[in-house]
């Protein structure tokens, strides 16, 4: 079996990711990345979902992006809006999507894995420039470029399965795998429980994926 | 002043870019990184040599890599070579500068800088993948995509300016421009005070180099 590394969040989509790639047949190794979140409950919602869908090997990495801060999700300071807003929100962390992905390839090369799965969608999103196809490209070129593996001429693939889909149809694909949602935390400020706030971007656009979807919304919500 | 963020490992070649950028102007933040490395002497280096230099701050970031291990470096089991290999050695950390310079990013778009420097060397270099120009302009037009700033059309660049000198030129260079080397660390298994092995293929390159530069070595060396 070939093996791929899953960046595993624990969320939506990531879940869905790692349902996919079990699907192709590989070998999960699931990397979660503790980095000051806000969303912390997100860190346990991968664990359930790692534990429920199979892998081979999950780890969890510890790099504390709130030193660094500019972003609601890792200064305290900053709220998580709860309206749109326009542009590229308040929640977008610096380099974050490229902090992980340089760690799931290190991990990628020592495990001798020539698949990578990033969760990233560039429809219903909040419109991170790391969730877009032409960085996605840019950064499986310079993988293809960065390792001992590329050297010897393996090809690494950058695997973004949702990045044209709908939050619909990401919540569809992973319900015929047999996803179970209500383990999944997407809510930016989602409380120690797991329990969403119903108000902002993340949960917006869930809520929104399961009413187009047809599905009910098996989020927990605070105070419901 | 405009400011850039400076990797600062404690090395030779970063302390030369780090003399460099400040006789371009920048204001210059220093960025380390505690990844576990066996030569943990480095980091210590990388502060006197901030000190010495004078820089705006310097941070020290945390990841630890010898989870992931696959490098002399980073796995204790792994003995570093004492004589030269062929290929790629096995101090090679896997996608370590991609991981660094991922990190710079991050803190690049905080800060608001526009300039990111790397002490990288394709010349008188261990062979490391990540060491090579077509990596480093990969990463470069990578992050050109990746962030806020790029999106607001604000170009990143990504500084290597000792990526075509060898290690002599280097050397001449930063004694030009004050650099203490006493202060600096490049040995792979460097002891608790800093002292050099003699025999890795760091301690040869610089050896050689200072020779090279017609320059006493001022590397403190183990039992000399």
């Amino acid at each position: 079996m070939k093996k791929a590394v899953i960046l595993l969040s624990g969320g939506l989509d990531s879940a869905t990711i790692l349902a996919l790639a079990r699907q192709q047949g590989f070998a999960c190794y699931a990397l979660s990345v503790d980095y000051g979140q806000r969303h912390h409950a997100e860190l346990a919602a991968a664990q359930r979902v790692a534990r429920a869908l199979g892998v081979v090997e999950q780890r969890v990495i510890s790099i504390d992006l709130t030193g660094f801060g500019g972003s609601a999700l890792t200064d305290a300071r900053i709220a998580v809006p709860e309206r749109p807003t326009q542009g590229i929100p308040l929640t977008y962390v610096p380099a974050r999507n490229t902090i992980m992905l340089s760690l799931a390839l290190a991990w990628a090369e020592v495990l001798q894995a020539q698949d990578i799965f990033i969760g990233v969608n560039a429809v219903d999103y909040s419109g991170y420039p790391d969730c877009r196809p032409e960085y996605i490209d840019a950064f499986e070129r310079m993988a293809n470029l960065a390792t001992r593996s590329a050297v010897e001429g393996k090809r690494l693939v950058l695997h973004a399965p949702l990045l044209h889909l709908s939050k619909a149809e990401i919540i569809k694909c992973g319900a015929q795998l047999g996803v179970d949602y209500s383990l999944t935390v997407s809510c930016y400020q989602a409380d120690g429980e797991g329990c969403a706030c119903g108000m902002c971007d993340s949960c917006r656009l869930r809520h929104a994926g399961f009413d187009a979807a047809g599905m009910a919304d098996p989020t927990r919500y605070r105070g419901a």
